[in-house]
């Protein structure tokens, strides 16, 4: 059992691809990814917390549900591996996105605005990677998203919220050596929504914002007067 | 162009339903309704504010659109009137308990968890009366929702909080005239529920806490050592 939340920055490679390459075919089987809004201190302190485990073997996620799940750690399974990892992944765009609409000001109308179209935006790019869609309205998506967007500050919230205050990405990256990161997972997400012809509005701003294409104020100006539309699933 | 949010408490009928009961059938074809996560305090103060318009007539939604639509308010379109009602009015009961968990001092964890465990449920209530699953992840849905239970305090939220702190519902009542409301209609949602055969262990303790059959420790217990289950939906 493997927990992950990322996408290796160097490749681009999901970590059960990462796997892939290490392991014997015989230990894929029973690969298990462990994900959901879960910041680690409020475990510890037994806050009830559920999260999910995703694998391609039912016996495996139902033993990894049997083996973590307790009075405070609540268990779900999925079969779904993919969307799991993604979830974890491609929010942290999304929180960069809230920690600019926070650090310019703006409330809590602007950020749950900014979560609900977001997760809209991640569903696509991740139903196009091969996700299942209902993984993302569970706790590796949906649930991560909040938390990671309304928590304690996050390393991409807090890099989001000091652009939106006015810093240049170069003085907060002479400071934390974590930016480039954030800034480089923004625009492999932004590539990958591209190539695989999916519409990422706050993706591409954000991505816009990292690069120095456009200030934090003109971005949220460019998706507030997109062409109006419709709520529907596309 | 009618803006509602709630069920009225004392025949348990939707804003539409009521307005039918009101309204010339000629009227009602371009019965609209708007709801989305908006403070109004955010709104006046020009913070960007997303919201969704509804109604069977795809003219009049998107009249609504267009009169309402301006840089820093943005108006989707959604053909679901039963849909964008029902969220606004069911998300109380689970900011009853994001309040209720806040008040026994849990943390963001719990929160994520219930804002997304309790969006399942109230989806799946939504469609069994006749809404499209669609619309409870959109604005009016969940976006209401995170909303609601991270924003500063709603009455509903605050409501709960008070009971996990460690009040009694007659100390509360005693003071607030709205109490008597969010209860009534956990007990309401929660009928509608039992009516319709869908299960809603969340809003079941709810109900369990408001009517005394369980305290607030005891509600969540029997939530987390609930038969484990999976995440797909049913």
């Amino acid at each position: 059992v493997s927990a992950s939340k990322g996408i290796e920055t160097a490749t681009g490679l999901r970590m059960d691809q990462v796997m892939r390459e290490v392991l014997a075919p015989e230990s894929m089987e029973r690969f298990t990814v462990l994900s959901g809004p879960s910041f680690a201190r409020e475990v510890a302190s037994g806050t009830p917390t559920a999260v999910v485990v995703a694998s391609d073997s039912e016996e495996a996620r139902k033993a990894a549900q049997r083996i973590f799940q307790t009075e405070s750690f609540r268990v779900y399974t999925n079969p779904d591996v993919i969307g799991v990892e993604l979830g974890g992944a491609l929010k942290n765009v999304i929180a960069l996105a809230a920690g600019v609409a926070v650090g310019l000001g703006y409330g809590h109308n602007t950020v749950s605005a900014l979560i609900t179209r977001g997760l809209d935006e991640i569903t696509r790019l991740g139903v196009a990677l091969g996700a299942s869609r209902a993984t993302f309205y569970g706790l590796a998506g949906m649930g991560d998203l909040v938390l990671t967007c309304t928590g304690e500050l996050s390393r991409n919230r807090s890099v989001g919220f000091r652009l939106g205050a006015g810093e240049s990405l170069e003085e907060i990256l002479g400071e934390m050596k974590m930016v480039a990161e954030g800034v480089k997972t923004a625009q492999a997400v932004h590539a990958l929504a591209k190539e695989h012809g999916v519409e990422v509005p706050i993706i591409e701003e954000v991505n816009a914002i990292v690069t120095g294409k456009r200030t934090p104020a003109e971005a949220v100006r460019t998706l507030m007067l997109r062409e109006p539309r419709s709520e529907a699933w596309t």
